[in-house]
């Protein structure tokens, strides 16, 4: 393993960091928060570091994926890391634990936090936490991808580790230039919304925070009670932003050059749409009486729906007192996600799609063994390679929900709260049901169980792979072998 | 679609379940009990509609796994029809769906039973409601072939359609010899419990149909209780017959033609005895001091952890109860399930290990993208296409478990209660958590719910496949289309 180029890549990563710290310190400053400055020492120091780190350049530029997952898994431990240093040393989250839990589900969109009380927290703080989500949305190495001149490799696995779904192989002849695109679009959109979020009377600051809480689908609030206290308006914006940020960005990608018929031709999106219609139709004829006037049942009911499946998390209702109708669809939107290729979390549109795809087309090969039929998406047939590899996504998925239940189960909660806190973090999401609800928060975990639901967090964000990777012996035993061997050869 | 052929064997199915009745019917005679004549008239109305459904062989005697599954599945449902008339006409479930229930439950070998009261049944009753699970476990379909000269036709075909898991291939060239063999070791193994039973104190009867709830992995009890109020001797033999008669019966065949060594290495009984000592392990570790001794204690953990992996559902006590691990540990025992090749249900454990070993070589080609590497069991590369196969089932599993989650949720029961109930049903297990607890039943939900559970149970014992390709079009447009074109040709 070429563990030259991982550490020139982690250097690079903490620059970035540091950079992106000193957004908070500036309007830290500006506040008079005398807290603000640990966020220019942090900053510092991880300036410093990344020079150590990135000082000499590697020989070889050349990587693979193997070293791509690596790079990508370590990156965001130490992304995680560095962002939670200055919640500890300012003791806005005292715990290690607690402030790594917040900037792991900061960076990894989940919006699960553990803190009572965000209204009282220093506006610099709250400006990082949902910062954090911005920069974990679009991912941290994209953005390398698009700013820094990494010569040579194969930047695609990079990127194919960091990116959501299994998506990204259309982009391959010019990862950089389509890295670029990615993040303008995304800027573009986040800039939308705060506009509009502005227009109907939120300060830009506020706007600004609610935009990177939706563009990253993440949903870390800047109230206590998320958004429930806000106007049908900014509701209704950020329902509908929450759709547009869990759609496959391929959309706005051919919408930017102008093919619209392959835009709105996407077989995926069509799907995403289906199912938010489906989900909205069978939950509003639950709640529809439950509110003062059907608008404000179909508001909730459109809300928690987009909130939900783009695996954003805002609640602007308590979904936890709803008919158990309602609850299971929720958490059937947690499992499926938004689309891939975009910034939301969960199994993807996508996969599931082609898995139900399979499944018809086994049911075909009973009653007609000889016929030989494929799995379609966008009217081309899906490769062998593909299905195989959704296939042991799922089940990867599913073997680490259930090991993570068992875990967390320890503790002694009730099912539906473990259940629902592992489906909640693993397709960060953010809230869950009973005990981690829309109104109650993870702080009550004990720091085992928030490690695991840490890792289920990565895993997720991460899909699965690049973060299991590093628990697999063989990467180490082979990376010591070539060690040894190079050693021998020199000597 | 050759119907002719499907409806000859609905006759002879049925012939054997008229037969079968005449057993309670003999039992009721000895007790003078009135209501016992109904086993009469339904096994006279039986063997009458068998007669006319037989009467004419078909020409044609060649049948496809279509035939097969869509013969299985039929059989399936016309036996639990006929199996429920008994309880329905002598009231003693007046409901037919509640009795329709009872019976797919028995068929199925699950166990959920929607009576609150058992012991005062009429004893004919009762031994009905416990055989179902004897004729359930090894399949009609099975019997049939072991008895009745099906000339012609690919007798795998129903075979495969009716045994639980994906190992029958092995048995391909003599079909007819292998059922017999089968069924000779189901009956020698349930003759030795009922023998063992009786040394502990049981009357014949009572041992008879408690073996029966055992061999077939079903669950009903004669006891209001299930297990609770049985000696700790009862409880041992039950608990290791269990574990028995959800090992892959190529032990017992290996075995029997004294290939001791192949039958010691089977890769899966080596894993599901893992996976019974772990589960043993942990539950045992978290109840040691809840039971006055600890042999108290290891009695109920080995008694309920074989219970649940075998698929049986006896309780000795009441696991409700217990801390939250166990309760995860055991729904983990649920989706787990028996070996393939046992009565038992669940995904089982030679699908489960394939599914774990292709996520191992799916890191390694991570690590090492050049190496190809195969998935192994028994030290034989596993097919690609059983693999294939595996995926799907898999799949297919999860979206029927979470749609009839969403089915039943309707009507507001809470989410554990409605997770465990499809997980207990679908496994063929019995007993779920909270209000399906081994303490209660499934009486209070409504025909719609006990339908979907019906479904599910089927779907479960029938491995999903020969279900659902029921509900597929291709199925019935063909069959019309190939009628219109023979009609035409005569014309």
């Amino acid at each position: 393993m070429n563990t030259k180029i991982i550490r020139y890549i982690l250097g690079h990563v903490l620059r970035i960091e540091a950079a992106f710290m000193l957004l908070p310190f500036i309007i830290g400053l500006y506040d008079h928060e005398r807290l603000t400055f640990i966020f220019l020492f942090v900053s510092l120091g991880a300036f410093l570091l990344s020079i150590l780190l990135t000082f000499k350049k590697p020989d070889d530029m050349v990587f693979y994926l193997k070293e791509g997952c690596v790079a990508t898994a370590a990156s965001w431990l130490l992304m995680s890391v560095v962002g939670a240093l200055p919640f500890c040393i300012s003791g806005t989250i005292p715990s290690f634990t607690d402030a790594l839990f917040e900037t792991v589900s900061g960076f990894t969109t989940t919006g699960a936090s553990i803190l009572n009380e965000v209204e009282s927290l220093p506006r610099c703080y709250l400006f990082w936490r949902c910062f954090t989500h911005w920069i974990g949305g679009m991912g941290v190495l994209v953005f390398l991808l698009a700013v820094v001149p990494l010569s040579g490799g194969s930047h695609i696995n990079l990127m194919r580790a960091e990116s959501p779904g299994p998506s990204v192989g259309k982009f391959v002849p010019k990862v950089r230039h389509t890295a670029r695109i990615l993040y303008i679009i995304y800027f573009v959109l986040t800039g939308i919304e705060v506009i509009l979020l502005m227009c109907g009377g939120m300060g830009f600051l506020d706007s600004a925070m609610t935009s990177f809480g939706t563009a990253g689908t993440g949903g870390f609030g800047i109230r206590n009670d998320s958004f429930m206290s806000f106007t049908p308006y900014t509701q209704w914006v950020v329902a509908i932003f929450m759709i547009m940020f869990g759609m496959n960005f391929n959309i706005y990608y051919l919408l930017l050059f102008r093919q619209f018929r392959k835009a709105f031709a996407i077989e995926e999106i069509h799907y995403y749409l289906l199912i938010i219609v489906g989900a909205v139709a069978i939950i509003f004829f639950n709640i529809r009486t439950m509110f003062a006037t059907p608008f404000e049942a179909m508001t909730h009911t459109v809300f928690q729906v987009s909130s939900i499946i783009s695996s954003t998390g805002f609640s602007s209702a308590d979904f936890n007192l709803w008919p158990n109708v309602c609850k299971v669809v929720l958490v059937i939107l947690m499992f499926v996600g938004a689309c891939a290729g975009s910034t939301g979390g969960g199994i993807k549109v996508t996969r599931l799609v082609v898995l139900i795809k399979t499944i018809g087309k086994e049911l075909k090969n009973y009653i007609h063994p000889k016929r030989v039929s494929k799995v379609k998406m966008d009217g081309k047939p899906v490769e062998h390679e593909v299905v195989r590899a959704i296939n042991v996504f799922f089940i990867t998925f599913m073997i680490i929900f259930f090991t993570s239940i068992l875990l967390i189960s320890i503790e002694n909660y009730d099912f539906a709260t473990n259940f629902s806190a592992v489906l909640a973090t693993m397709n960060n999401i953010g809230p869950g049901l009973n005990l981690v609800g829309p109104t109650s928060n993870f702080s009550f975990f004990n720091h085992f169980s928030k490690y695991v639901l840490m890792f289920d967090m990565l895993a997720g964000r991460l899909e699965l792979f690049p973060l299991l990777i590093l628990f697999h012996p063989g990467l180490y035993i082979d990376t010591i072998k070539s060690k040894n061997h190079r050693r021998k050869n020199k000597g």
